[in-house]
């Protein structure tokens, strides 16, 4: 249901029954290795090609969450799902070993909430009783595509940021137990000139708090509602610019009480830069680590704000600045 | 409301307001030149580059689509769109222009039918007054990155097809007077090892094949239904393909009601050779040739089945097939 001016309130609040969470072995000696399904200590998994890995990612992702939910794969009516690949060969393939009738998705690194918003939607609304919601990203392939091969040793700028190799996938239901979605803000373009990909964090931190505002003055809602407001993958540049702009607008989060998830999934010594960065990025945290505290009682209500740079060569090429966009979905406990 | 396995009924049958649709040269000296709002003679647009012709293309599609309804831009709610270009930029380019908040997708050359699906749920089921659901291609552009450039004149084979430059918006709301969408059916990936990029037709067939005979099943219903069944842009070689598969499915549709939108757009005198294709194809020709036959009171009941090659560079590269999928949305006359 239309709340205010581009916001979705889920008023049988969709359960998320089960969720598949993967990763690499970045991952596996991060913060939250107990918050992954399954952790790899190949990178390429055994495959031919960083594309073929991060398309394995997203499988075992999907499978999980169909197997921990107690379905079939035939039980699912409805798979949206979306990565960083050109024509997001990852999630085609994986729809492919699936078989379920499917919706290709291109948020960049936003694709997780653009998912689970729209999944949400529908089993909502009655148009599925199972939907499954996924996003996949993998670090090789992201840098092979979109900056340097990582073969190559590229140098690379502090305000850079590490792409996720992993995949998160949530396990929609109209019925049944587990953390609730109840609201979605779907975001618009926002885009303040920047050019630069080695710095995504401060030119998706506008968008965040662009939808975070529209998500508050939708619902009328402050951010005293929630326990934890979780940017996608700001990374520490686009966080502190982002906690700048909500001052600004009146806005502030309480610093406890706002994160981003490019910030939680590495620990401190690893060589991340800015933060993590990717489509998996949020996808990981939020269906990993953020979900099990709010099963754990820890947390309450959240707000996932998924950003992403819907880059393209233009920037590069052409001179364009870098589009962005960011999606909240607002999740829930059971009791909520 | 789920219908069967994979399928909606929209049951509040919410109105195609208005269209637009726009294309090029080629275009304008084919069959259909009427049944455009806006036709180009430049191929460029006075662009510099093939991509920001068709960002060009799309942009007046929408802003078309949008004028024709009487509606302005903010009163947009959501924005359904994709496109063939990497990170799909003339979409989001598009939505940063429009400054509607924005669902990016990417089916391919089903993108048409996959964002018109989308667009009637939500309006179907109140989630927004007004959405805009969107697709376009153009010919430069998309030769440049999926096979050889324009410029180096390679020879294609007759099983090669001309993709369409061009956009088309078509506008929905849950109220008003206009044609109305009744149904879609949602496509899984179906791949028979196919994976010449000089023959989509064929890898696409049984994909449409598969929707329309899972549409049928649904709905409980045949061929007799529909006055026309349109399939996107499977050209001559995929729709002979088509026929004979449905054929042996017990399926079979009357020539005079099953045709492809690839037939219809050009000339014959034109070098087309299997007919044209693109995201831009079924959606020009639904959105404009299609809907007037129905707003004339010629057609009362049509089916349009896009088809998509969910193409990638492992298709060339790495010996993978191509992931073929089609998505199906009824459209009817008002007084249908």
């Amino acid at each position: 249901m239309l709340a205010g001016r581009q916001s979705w309130l889920f008023q049988n609040r969709p359960v998320i029954l089960a969720t598949g969470v993967t990763g690499g072995p970045f991952e596996a000696a991060g913060a939250l290795p107990n918050d992954f399904d399954v952790l790899h200590d190949d990178i390429w998994l055994g495959q031919a090609s960083f594309e073929k890995a991060e398309k394995k990612l997203l499988e075992e992702a999907c499978e999980k969450a169909i197997y921990k939910a107690g379905l079939k794969k035939e039980d699912v009516h409805f798979f949206f799902s979306g990565d960083l690949m050109n024509q997001i060969i990852s999630s085609s393939f994986t729809a492919r070993k699936l078989g379920i009738p499917y919706f290709g998705l291109f948020g960049a690194c936003s694709s997780s909430m653009e998912g689970l918003s729209l999944a949400a939607f529908v089993v909502n609304a009655g148009g599925a009783r199972y939907a499954l919601a996924a996003a996949s990203s993998h670090n090789g392939a992201v840098n092979k595509q979109y900056r340097y091969p990582t073969e190559y040793g590229a140098q690379l700028p502090p305000t850079a940021q590490w792409t996720v190799t992993g995949a998160g996938a949530a396990l929609l239901a109209a019925e049944g137990s587990g953390p609730r979605v109840t609201m979605a803000t779907i975001g618009r373009i926002v885009d303040m000139g920047l050019s630069d990909p080695f710095n995504m964090g401060a030119a998706m931190a506008p968008a965040a708090v662009d939808t975070i505002e529209s998500h508050f003055r939708d619902f009328k809602l402050d951010a005293s509602y929630y326990d934890l407001i979780a940017t996608g993958d700001l990374g520490k540049v686009g966080h502190a610019i982002a906690g700048d702009l909500l001052q600004k607008h009146g806005l502030a989060i309480p610093g406890e009480k706002f994160t981003d998830c490019g910030l939680l999934i590495y620990k401190d010594d690893q060589p991340v830069m800015a933060g993590a960065s990717g489509c998996a990025c949020s996808a990981v945290v939020t269906y990993g680590h953020l979900l099990n505290r709010l099963r754990r009682g820890e947390l309450r209500r959240i707000l996932v704000v998924a950003t992403g740079t819907l880059l393209s060569p233009l920037s590069y090429q052409q001179k364009e600045s870098i589009p962005c966009i960011a999606h909240a979905v607002a999740i829930e406990r059971e009791d909520g």
